[in-house]
């Protein structure tokens, strides 16, 4: 490179890159603060994997799209990628320091990852996901997966996002009615199925039928699938179900479970629903799955999926490490709300709260007033270069800051500050030990 | 790759790159919380821009050291590289959206920045750098560059590294001294003055010497980088030296105006001196140039550096935007007092406050209880896995929980709740009304 110094580069960013003006930036920021709190609060401890991996390491089993979108580059002699999940990381970390750990390990994580995927609308190259898992050593109570859920619900009901469904079901129900149908092929009746809010049921038949399933077996399967809604009336239907393979019976055990101890999270079916058609990924999975939709979005797909995977790190170690988790897209969610109107700006971009005008010499006595202030807690700025008054109250009303503090000599001479509430216009005069009344009022 | 499914892959990271347990990264994000939680409250705005960015952007003006260092690979028809600093990214970011801005542009990043340097003791490829920079559209006062020192004060005072030292000095001042000795080559003379700690006073002579300057001249030059200590007494020395460069004049003016506002945010020499020797980089400060120092770990060198530049972002735009900036590499300031034990590990490898422990049949208690405590605020788990008291009591121990809510079916026939405080040993038993004062007790 070395271009020469007046040479000027058109400042731009590659395409399918997600980043955000102040305004929006803050916004963001609050939802992954409140995702990490609500995630702490039920106990799940942090990590930070690096980003870039062995590629030998992080596609040990990663083949077909995966490793298509993977950021693989060499270094030296190193083959390097970058991650494309957090649940990989989490596996070779879980090996990794599985003397070092203490199980169950409930972890989050909350971090960058990278796909190569073709630029499209709301789909991004560079994207947060905010994920929890639970991960046992050699078994795990199936009680965690009714946990999940009840994050879950924590976390959209203290992200705003209020009117929203959670879906779960169970591979071993699905897997242990096909297999009671002889079907061999799960994942391609799996991959169809999918397609239904997409289709249609009656052109689902078909693909079904055309894949070789007698037309009998397809009906059963599209009513099977089609089961959906209150867990005690989905629950009640199964039960009526004769199938006496192994996997359903125990699937539908393990769902029964589930559901029982969601509602001990004090959750019940206005929010929660039984959905046989939710499959999530083809081989993962093998227990219970999650998927979650915004209820006035459902355009939107699930914002939050995952599920119950037997053995987590078996690329890495012959320990058998069982878990479940589930993970948030955010930057794509936040787009796709920002987007929906749903997450709508405020005109806010700082999180100062008082900006200190000084007019004339004025401005150590604003510094120290400020200093003050700030050290009870309230973000607190100083405008600190030459203007005129109109300008610097233009600079707070441009970022949206509420308050302003004119300082002039004679505030300096009675040792008081004028605060201007940049919403009502209203002035008020405070003397220093009055700043303490402001500060609580305005936290 | 698409090993065999039974392959087992070593689960390890590349050599240079930092990887926390639990313990430590609660610690670590401790640390991240604080510094930006003081970037804030003075006023600086988050942004979040690309780890992957276009190499021709990015690297618009590196060369040498820094370009052989990038992270630079390809991707379809892009050249990408990861960003190696915050500064470049926030002078494309300043330049893109200047229209948008509101200046002065103060924002803060923190991130994980990349150098494929050789891998040392202490020294990460990936590594979180703590930025902020106080941008101004074409100019900016220098009472900012006081600011800046108060911010750095506030941030180390707040991680608790109480003993440090702010050193600054000017540019302007040094340039123009070597101007009135004749010296051209500023860049080399710095270079080896900067030597000054490492090889002493004698073999900085013989060097300069060596590199064409006089005898006189060298000494003289020593004498002046020698000045240091209380600012008031560094600056009423340099009153003394007869020198009417301008760059020289105007250099003292600056460094005495800043100084004069250091004490208006309520700070003196017993935390900050004035050390003619910090040069800080050598083509890229044009004023003001901080390093900070811990008293007791002076081998760690500078912990937080920064300076004043007067043209930000002159390879993106013909717009003059000069700024005054700091950073703090958190990754490395992170190791090396967790090597010299400055920060010492507490055992406490959660943020779980309570853990209840159900005995028999009494989850459901045991999980209602628990949201009650948690929606008061306090991080709460519940044990959901089978096994004996005293292994649910061990996974407490092992992860430094401080208290236990053992839940048997007594507690739930009386409605109560038993907790066991950890480390005094100490049970008492709670009513649910009651829980509301534990909770206080323990916030």
């Amino acid at each position: 490179m070395n271009q020469n110094k007046d040479t000027i580069v058109k400042p731009s960013i590659l395409s399918g890159f997600l980043e955000l003006l102040p305004e929006d930036q803050i916004i963001f920021n609050n939802m992954l603060d409140t995702i990490r709190s609500t995630f702490e609060s039920y106990g799940f401890i942090p990590i930070d994997t690096p980003v870039i991996e062995k590629a030998e390491v992080l596609l040990a089993k990663s083949g077909g799209e995966t490793e298509k979108q993977v950021y693989r580059f060499t270094k030296g002699d190193n083959d390097l990628a970058l991650r494309f999940d957090l649940t990989v990381p989490l596996a070779r970390f879980v090996a990794q320091h599985y003397g070092v750990l203490t199980f169950p390990f409930r972890r989050y994580h909350i971090g960058k990852v990278y796909r190569g995927e073709r630029p499209q609308k709301g789909r991004f190259r560079e994207f947060y996901q905010c994920d929890i898992d639970i991960v046992g050593d050699e078994k795990l109570s199936v009680i965690n997966d009714a946990e999940i859920v009840s994050v879950i619900h924590s976390t959209f009901k203290k992200l705003g996002l209020d009117e929203f469904t959670i879906m779960i079901n169970n591979r071993k129900l699905l897997n242990g009615f096909f297999m009671h149908y002889g079907i061999k092929d799960n994942v391609e009746v799996l991959r169809i199925i999918d397609k239904l809010d997409k289709i249609g049921a009656d052109n689902v038949r078909k693909e079904l039928v055309a894949s070789g399933i007698s037309e009998n077996v397809a009906d059963e399967i599209l009513e099977f699938t089609n089961l959906c809604g209150d867990p005690d009336d989905v629950i009640s239907a199964l039960r009526q179900i004769d199938i006496d393979n192994d996997d359903f019976v125990s699937g539908l055990e393990e769902l029964e479970t589930v559901w029982s101890y969601i509602k001990a999270f004090g959750l019940d079916s206005s929010e929660i629903e039984i959905n046989l058609k939710i499959a999530r990924g083809l081989d993962y999975y093998t227990g219970t799955v999650y998927e979650t939709i915004l209820n006035h979005h459902k355009e939107l797909g699930s914002v939050c999926s995952g599920g119950r995977y037997d053995n987590l790190a078996s690329n890495y170690t012959k320990k058998k490490l069982p878990g479940v988790g589930i993970s948030i897209g955010l930057s794509r969610l936040f787009y796709q709300l920002r987007e929906a109107n749903v997450i709508s700006v405020s005109g806010v971009k700082t999180t100062t709260k008082v900006l200190f005008v000084p007019l004339g010499d004025t401005s150590a006595y604003a510094i120290k007033t400020a200093n003050y202030i700030r050290r009870k807690g309230v973000n607190t700025e100083v405008y600190l270069n030459d203007g005129k008054l109109a300008k610097k109250l233009n600079y707070a009303n441009k970022l949206g800051i509420p308050y302003v503090a004119i300082i002039g000599e004679d505030e300096v001479k009675k040792n008081t500050v004028c605060i201007k509430d940049m919403n009502s216009g209203e002035q008020s005069v405070y003397t220093i030990d009055e700043l303490t009344e402001f500060v609580k009022n305005i936290m």
